[in-house]
């Protein structure tokens, strides 16, 4: 695989055409409805940006589909080359959402949270691979390995899951990193007395099962901290909500063991 | 300040006594309830370990309270010397909970998740003193400076929404990687799959104000994706409440903004 088309301009398509451009990769064209978006990737990219479909090149060795999860079928309708092969980058859309773009398609779909601003190492960054045959689901695998160290074949029912799993692990836990700074700027506190605590608390899940090293007044049932906690959230009904919820869950899961 | 001794010998007491150790101090005499522990870390920290109170000696510089937060009460009764300079190390015990204890107290309060196996740069931690005068507090300020890089004046106050704002970022964060791993487990998948997610997800906040970088299908109010997540769940009614509860926090938060 030589030239690769980014379909999409937003943070995952940025990500992985530095990625896939510094393995080697020629970014030949980047598409976007956003024109302004299109043109500032394929700058970056030493490609060619597209607005159109009609202006599109068929002549790529992968259509690489990087945008939102609910555009992904609006893509596979409009995608000009019925043969061309196609792989969409998406956490939770069905691999068979690409069967209308073309008869070639797979998933190419890597496990991390992007930002604009963040640089991430593509190397430690675990890519799912689903491919509509085994030679497309080959050929995407190889891509893969060529800017991954931690590459999997994974169906569209694990992927799934596995979605659903990094909501939990990811986005939930951003959102109580969230929460945690508003609590510290009410008391005139900042989140940089937290920050380290973040990440050991993200490192120490790299080594043991996270249940194994649960701590905190939930996991020792410790009323009093806990009535004091509930206390300090008296005017914040909806995070006492969760508050309770969470130490529930946490008790729960710790007494089936 | 010269010589420690440590009331308690679990996870804080074994890494504090280390980097205060390590950081010059001796640490005199080592007292648990539990002999056996009391054993094992005045051995690591060539100290006296000690079972009972009457055999505690009173040369110590400082006597160091790590024990469980629901102990300190019954320590601050049965320590022996009424002048003799005692802190406790908890971050959700006032203060005044030594003033029965001696004339001289304060708070030595280590900001991190400690656990045996797992070794921790006390230097990246943020300690958080108090003192009953303002002597004592630079007192245990000096001596937190030893071991390390980031100490803090923080008032009971403050300390109290520190450690509710930690529980939220840290204690509960924990328990959803430990729900990550169990709906993974259920499919046959291994949390290894998004062990680099976590970190990443933790060092994006280091830089950035969480709320700022927040992603994922809440708060994009990918309807179809929140549904999709929702029916996974259904034969875990807890798991789907939380999820809801988080969602909408989520979509609550975005839309104050």
């Amino acid at each position: 695989m030589k030239t690769v088309t980014l379909i999409g301009a937003g943070r995952v398509a940025t990500h992985l055409g530095k990625g896939l451009k510094s393995a080697g990769l020629n970014i030949a064209e980047v598409i976007s409805k956003n024109g302004a978006s299109a043109r500032e990737l394929a700058t970056l990219l030493d490609a060619n940006p597209i607005e159109n479909w009609e202006d599109l090149s068929p002549t790529s060795d992968l259509y690489l589909v990087a945008v939102n999860d609910d555009a992904v079928a609006e893509v596979a309708n409009s995608f000009p080359f019925n043969d061309c092969f196609i792989a969409h980058t998406s956490g939770s859309v069905p691999m068979n959402a690409l069967e209308q773009a073309s008869t070639r398609f797979g998933i190419f779909y890597p496990l991390q949270t992007f930002s604009k601003e963040k640089e991430v190492d593509l190397n430690k960054v675990p890519f799912c691979i689903e491919g509509n045959t085994e030679e497309n689901a080959q050929a995407l695998f190889q891509l893969a390995q060529r800017v991954s160290g931690n590459v999997n074949y994974i169906n569209s029912e694990e992927r799934k899951r596995l979605h659903l799993a990094a909501v939990f692990a990811c986005n939930f836990s951003n959102h109580l990193y969230a929460i945690a700074e508003e609590l510290l700027q009410e008391q005139g506190l900042t989140l940089d007395l937290l920050r380290p605590l973040l990440i050991e608390t993200a490192a120490k899940a790299q080594q043991h099962a996270p249940k194994d090293v649960q701590t905190g007044p939930a996991v020792r049932d410790d009323k009093a901290v806990l009535a004091s906690h509930l206390k300090q959230l008296e005017a914040k009904s909806d995070y006492q909500k969760l508050y309770n919820l969470l130490t529930k869950s946490i008790q729960d899961k710790h007494n089936e063991a």
